[in-house]
């Protein structure tokens, strides 16, 4: 079992896990946890930069890494490929670090039933109105189009049951001490501590 | 299942579980938290009141505890019984108050069979040395009383295997923080909240 912790986030649209996970991991500059960088066919944005928001590469890389195996999960949306690769999340975790993933339900049942040790979490919103505001954004959007949000976000907590833990995040410092204390529990389950503090425990159990 | 969480809390005598314990149940007195009061036989020393510290109860009357299968566990330590009773427990769950108990390792396998919920926490002393002083006390006792308390530590932490969760009692906030992390992460599993924001999440999966 490696040092490290696997956590997965997952939330409809509007419930704020994006900046969550920014505050998150703003907070806990210590080295000891990380976001996973996915794998992604389309074009960097203004701004992205290759290997910290996203490792960009081409369709006929993807569909190599595909053919390798590479992938825990990978998903095609509007024609780009994303995926995340076992072999950049396997080190991180070898090294004690705790990464983040940021996916959806569908992602994280795939991670979950490769490793049943991944901690999951799902950020839902306060309130149907909350939600409802939040999906409205800046007032610019049709009626039609926030339905459409709104039935995908209806169709995302439709999984709620199938996590760990669930967070609802009303007030945004309690969400995220919530998170926190997530994070602390998860290493403090025996087989981390054990790892971790396996020269007291050798030492406490030595015979005289 | 119940809205309230169990919690064992095991340690050998030196790693200052009881402390432990009275702080966080001093700093949450908000009605969300309770330590189980077990059954005696053993006669109460000065200041211990019936149904605080114990249940006072005489030898016949645990006999029929016993015959009526009311504990989770019990024990005879010098002649006297200890158990723990399943209603008083359940009853307290019950209601969503968390239940802490304070019991060694074979209670809390016992315990853990019949509820695998129960969160299972070890508390270890911080080194060999710090537990030798603490055993030490105020250095009455002769090299034979000391060994054979470190005998008996040792003893306990042989299992701590066993336990869900290992907190490590250096500094005493940050292991107390560590409880309460622990206990705050167990509120939020899905079931749990799903319990508690049945009415949210009825009404943001509500179609129109």
């Amino acid at each position: 079992m490696a040092p490290g912790n696997l956590f997965i986030l997952a939330a409809p649209s509007g419930a704020g896990k994006s900046s969550l996970i920014k505050a998150l991991l703003d907070k806990h500059q210590d080295g000891s946890m990380q976001v996973s960088v996915s794998h992604t066919t389309r074009k960097p944005r203004p701004g992205e930069q290759d290997g910290v928001h996203y490792h960009f590469v081409d369709h006929n890389e993807f569909k190599e890494l595909i053919g390798e195996d590479a992938f825990f999960e990978w998903a095609e949306v509007f024609g780009n490929y994303y995926g995340t690769s076992k072999q950049a999340i396997a080190r991180t975790l070898e090294q004690g670090i705790d990464v983040f993933l940021d996916i959806d339900w569908q992602g994280a049942r795939q991670i979950k039933q490769q490793m049943p040790d991944t901690a999951t979490i799902f950020i839902a919103p306060p309130s149907r109105q909350e939600l409802l505001r939040r999906l409205r954004g800046r007032g610019q959007d049709s009626e039609e189009v926030i339905a459409q949000r709104m039935d995908k976000a209806r169709s995302e907590i439709s999984h709620y049951q199938e996590f760990d833990f669930v967070v609802v995040n009303d007030d945004f410092d309690d969400a995220l001490a919530d998170i926190e204390s997530i994070v602390t529990s998860q290493r403090l389950r025996q087989p981390r501590q054990a790892i971790r503090h396996a020269g007291l425990f050798g030492d406490l159990l030595k015979e005289e």
